[in-house]
């Protein structure tokens, strides 16, 4: 059975399973105040050429989510998301749970529009019973999207700027930040995302990691930021898990070097998808694949390959998603192509 | 430097990092649906005689007494703990946080008896206005408790029964469980707790594992409990990582094996510092040891040894801390011997 | 200066005042347990004919609202509302602030439809990941709408079917109730509501009261619902101020007396509205009036009459609503009329 | 039967409903926007010698306390109150569903010392793992308190300082104030409460209206503050119910003046019971009076009036309560005397 149904179906990239074995019985202060806690916020900080950056490590997607969402707005505010933004639809509700509300903007393929904010924002302030509404207080994307699309560098900085005139933190969800810097089709640098964002976060679960999302405040992170994400339940004991992995991660450039894989498997997997005259749901130029398949053909491809049911197209259609990930074998993919 | 501050300061045993290298690229389903999952459930359950037991995997404690406590209680209750409980003081409002209240009852070394939870419920229903007031709704212990002590069986099954005539859910923390089910004055086994609780979880994070919690609902889980996993943000995309360890550790019963080592260390640790006249805080079975330091001493010992402040004893006085762990050297506790 | 801003511009009807001046000195207990409280919910158990009903009273709508949804549901719930209902948008975040997600249906001059249940229900459940979702765990209507609109007894029969079939608690908001029932297109009666809905409120703020809404049970309130109430911060010392203005309400049919003139004087507008060739944004059969005005027009008319900006049509368009009341005297709708 | 329950047991000063009359078809502006409503915080701002105070009306005051407090800490923050206080004890956690704790303080009759505040906030301070705690984020203190008993002008000042060093604001609960400002043992007048506290409300359900507290912040109110009680499901739509009761109270020293009747019947009942012989419970000056009785006696007396059971003395004694107000005649104080 081949298998494309995620991007975290494995474990970890074995660089960072030698590196735990390494260090195992080192004994290390908890909470993340140990030395490789502190040599992987630097190494990103360098990445980043964000020198003054506050980095914290946390565990999975969603609690970073929540974490960071419910710790820097205001009690009256909410976050502005597209529809179909993971917080708006796929995390159980743990960002209402912290009692803001998720504000939705018109999204196309994942993305929303500098200008969709504007209009929110302008709307918003000009009813005179707004403050009777939830105030927008902050501005989520995400990049790569949930759909695999990119922003440009031109789009995302018209964002930041929208989001800089209207006193609006702008937080970008990375949990597959890997495979959006080095798209083919990627135009935006993580430099570009330190200094167009007030909070994003370089996702490991999905990129080489066992567990962990290293968040980084480009300015300056909400006071007591560690009490927050204590008091969320997302503060790990043995911080040095997150902070060999990130350590190790951002060691030799092997996030962006592993990364590729996923999208060397994918391209090559969208050529042959393309070749053989299916149809695309959506250009996507990131590991995550959408293809409008036949029911039929999507039943008898099921009995040997797993992939993701992503929605009905039409009564004889349906859309599946294929991902790849740092470790994908490009076997598989020759396997999977065979089969399609 | 010898190191004593907390048992969570080294990795994990060398058998689950072996474990985690031998599976590392399997490819396997997400959110705690792998076969390791199930595995380890499994020889959970058996472990605790409870075969119908639901069985979950968490990440850390914090985050699991907030998990249970948040979607056991109803909205009008709060939860009766200790006034020394980890959840009363030591976990940053993460049961607030949720919207409940921890209503607290008098604690002796960590521990609280059964006749207060009487108390405490019959004067909460003797009062006419008791509908103006939190509902007692569940009872939390924590076994060892923080301050390292243990319940008897009789403890144990009068907390059970008080529980159970008021209809009061028991939850039993075991953050430190296997050090207490191996210390010598053990009353209470595994089976014993599955028993008298309604849910309790065995500690992963300072018993030999990376990280994780393995959480028993001894009868049933909540309706939904996993969504209100995701919801707390505490759903881990790989699973495998939780249920490998604990797979690992309910394997030929290493989890028991190893929590040995900590309570033999603290043994003779225990037995030196009786022997050389210093003041004990409290008689603690386990692997956290109570001393009452002079402040001079205290100094002079910080030099070369790693400990955890407590609390303050008097003027001249300081209650500190050494803990042991499943990875600690017994040549290190004789380091520390000669120096005291 | 006219007056037509909005419904909740006068104090109280007279009856009220007097009937509070009558038993002002009366001693009484507190939180809801006096005589007039009980002769108030007895009364309209008997006008709902809904004999085990379970009545409570609260102070204002969107107290209201965030305190039944937030009691009725369970944690991992949502409420399922129209887009535009005031749950969604006018609460400053209330729902969410109790940690649940408003999920939005589409909505026609705001009124849902019985199939996009359906369809929101069947596409959850279709999707294989719904646990890590927001589970649909009641339904929000209005009636009237926030449009003024109404429900028809086939709409509203057909909208209970598909919650009973879901198992989904139907939650009618009758803020202004009254308007709706006297209607002269009204075609649903207290009755049908109380037979269609698991709970519903009567607005008493816009119908003649000074403040107070009084919510319906009809099948069995939460387990503690008063409890629940007071977390809540919505339980009134002196419940009398509720209970004597619903008692007086509901005596002699005063509710629906009253709500006859807001009927009467809106419908008289509305005719002269389409008399003089204006454009009704919506056909409203009730209280409140939506006409698209040219702005030079608005402005003029601003400058004599009160009104309330409703949204922006087009560039030379706007929005705006009358409202009238219970106290709405015809002599100021023909002064509006005289000036249109 | 005599009532001494408690002090909400009548409606309202006649004055104010006079007042409701009068103002009663007067078109007004909502949410407390219109002119009784200015009048009225102006008023009060006087009255407070505090001209630039930010006066809000809410309804009760469980409510009032939730959203001042809610409002007021930051997230990673938890208030500091007597442990008998109201908001630890009697509000079914409101505080805790806002999702902050309400962190205990050891009272005598009510009150906190200023050493108490200094105290814990060293000790958490002291404390090296205190960002794994809650932060003490706040005061609370009632006047009187919930036994009757006031705080001197030395007192509060002390409290008012500590607070001010350690950057904590100081919310002062005056469900009854009128009662603490007329008391002959009254020694702090309404500017002292404003000079030495950031934030406090004056009761009114509890001193002549039919409901409403006047919430003074002292320097600034919140950022959004009204969207914040909006959210809290506090905001009342027709302001006016509360604006003209409060104008009302604040003309003539209205709310000074019958202040006076609650503590001159509770000063001669409270003579009587020392001349009798009974046993105070403690040495109240307010119009609280809390006694020892015989069991046997209190059943007696129990037949002919109506007191609150405070709590149990010993096997058989009770302490009750009995509570005056505005309204109490003093023929029934008479009466009860005679009972005694």
């Amino acid at each position: 059975m081949l298998f494309f149904v995620n991007d975290y179906c494995e474990g970890a990239h074995p660089a960072i399973l030698q590196k735990l074995l390494e260090t195992n019985m080192e004994k290390l202060s908890g909470y993340g105040t140990d030395k490789y806690c502190d040599s992987a916020k630097e190494k990103i900080r360098k990445a980043c050429g964000c020198p003054d950056a506050d980095v914290f490590f946390l565990v999975g997607g969603t609690q970073t989510n929540a974490t960071i969402i419910g710790s820097v707005l205001n009690r009256y505010e909410g976050v502005l998301a597209a529809q179909t933004g993971h917080v708006s639809c796929h995390e159980a509700g743990a960002i209402e749970y912290t009692g803001h509300k998720v504000l939705t903007l018109p999204a196309e393929n994942g993305k929303i529009k500098a200008e969709s904010i504007t209009d929110y924002v302008e709307t918003f302030y000009g009813d005179e019973s707004h403050d009777h509404m939830v105030f927008p207080g902050m501005v989520y994307i995400s990049h790569p999207t949930e759909y695999g699309t990119l922003y440009t560098k031109k789009e995302l900085e018209e964002i930041s700027e929208v989001c800089h005139k209207y006193e609006l933190p702008l937080f970008l969800d990375g949990a597959r930040l890997g495979y959006g810097l080095v798209s083919p089709e990627a135009d935006v640098t993580l430099e570009d995302i330190a200094r167009c964002t007030d909070v994003f976060y370089i996702g490991g679960t999905k990129v080489g990691a066992l567990c962990g999302e290293a968040v980084v405040f480009t300015k300056k992170a909400p006071k007591h930021f560690m009490t927050m994400v204590k008091q969320q339940g997302a503060l790990l004991a043995k911080g040095r898990l997150l902070g060999i992995q990130f350590d190790t991660l951002f060691t030799d450039d092997l996030y962006t070097r592993i990364s590729k894989n996923a999208i060397e498997t994918a391209m090559k997997l969208k050529r042959a998808l393309q070749e053989k005259g299916y149809q695309l749901f959506l250009d996507s130029p990131t590991n995550q694949q959408f293809v409008v398949l036949e029911n039929k053909k999507k039943e008898e491809l099921g009995k040997e390959v797993q992939f993701d049911f992503w929605e009905k197209y039409d009564e004889d259609h349906t859309v599946i998603r294929f991902a790849t990930s740092w470790g994908t074998k490009m076997e598989d993919i020759d396997a999977l192509i065979e089969l399609l």
